[in-house]
């Protein structure tokens, strides 16, 4: 496990999402401090947010459903946003789903009032005084969704332990958002359905 | 094949996009006329269009990497906006991968004035007095796009025949956009890579 006590960690609470403003070549360390959460993710450029991490063409560059490290992530104009430089969990990361959304948990009997990644990321947005009107496809790190040879798609608690780490690189300046998915009532979070604190640190260029 | 004769048939010009309306309840039938034809497809909530047709949603709600026949398409509210009513194609549709940019083109080494399955989509919608902010993911129709085991992502010629077609309802006032790719670099339009027009007809309710 990381050593958690040397390093200047902020917190992605349970539930909830954070927006960090990153210039070009910084570096984000995010850990699955529990091991089981999913942190859903998004990337937008700095300068014009309307260019945005896009998952249809980080497969289409990588002609892969998934990244690996050292691969970079593509926005929606083809280009380098961030880049994957280490990842110290078994690698499984989900591009396929959309976030979770209140549509979602009305199906599943919540009450409107439950969160969701995507109202997190909008409500991440807006605290760094940021409105945008579309909800990208995100990177689910640590999100376990196998996909069988029929094309079914499965969804399965993480395997990744706690303390595991993903380090992106910003290739250019940056909104990094995560959302410490709050879902409770499917196991996408671990077994036990309990949403966890994540934590992650920032070594700036 | 389909006998075209007997249809009130419409163009979709090789290489080249073309955007309808619909109200709901209506049957778009369209037809891979030449069999090695790509078509990008979108819908677009009439009375709304920040409502669309996402395939990210639609993987979550099949759990599935495509639709079959019977099953619904849906939009990134979560709603039924189109369903798949026929399909006498084998089934192969793809919805991982972006529509084709100016970028691919640039990287495949062809000039800027290249059309491209996003331009189309966007001239198509023009010609019907609309301007939207984002290119979503596409359905792409006859697009043979191969997933492996280790989740890499192939391109292959079309397994579709001459005259198979695809037919479409809507589930709300929908404005649905095909785009015959012009893609004739790589063979994903058959292995002459040449753009074929294809054809559609409505029966409408």
């Amino acid at each position: 496990m990381v050593d958690l006590t040397s390093m200047d960690l902020q917190t992605i609470p349970a539930g909830r999402g954070v927006a960090i403003e990153l210039s070009s070549g910084s570096e984000i360390i995010v850990i699955n401090t529990h091991g089981t959460q999913v942190l859903d993710t998004w990337a937008f450029n700095l300068d014009d947010p309307s260019e945005y991490m896009s998952m249809e063409h980080t497969r289409s560059r990588l002609s892969r459903l998934s990244p690996k490290v050292s691969d970079n992530l593509f926005s929606n104009r083809r280009r380098p946003i961030l880049k994957l430089v280490e990842d110290t969990s078994p690698g499984i990361h989900d591009t396929l789903l959309c976030a979770c959304n209140k549509e979602i948990y009305r199906e599943l009997g919540c009450d409107d009032g439950h969160r969701s990644c995507e109202s997190n990321l909008h409500e991440a947005l807006s605290f760094i005084g940021l409105e945008i009107a579309v909800t990208p496809g995100p990177l689910n790190l640590f999100m376990n969704v196998p996909v069988a040879s029929d094309g079914t798609i499965d969804r399965a608690p993480p395997l990744s332990r706690p303390g595991d780490l993903v380090t992106l690189q910003t290739v250019m300046d940056t909104i990094v958002v995560f959302s410490a998915c709050p879902q409770d009532v499917t196991p996408i979070n671990g077994a036990q359905c309990i949403p966890r604190d994540a934590h992650y640190t920032i070594i700036a260029r």
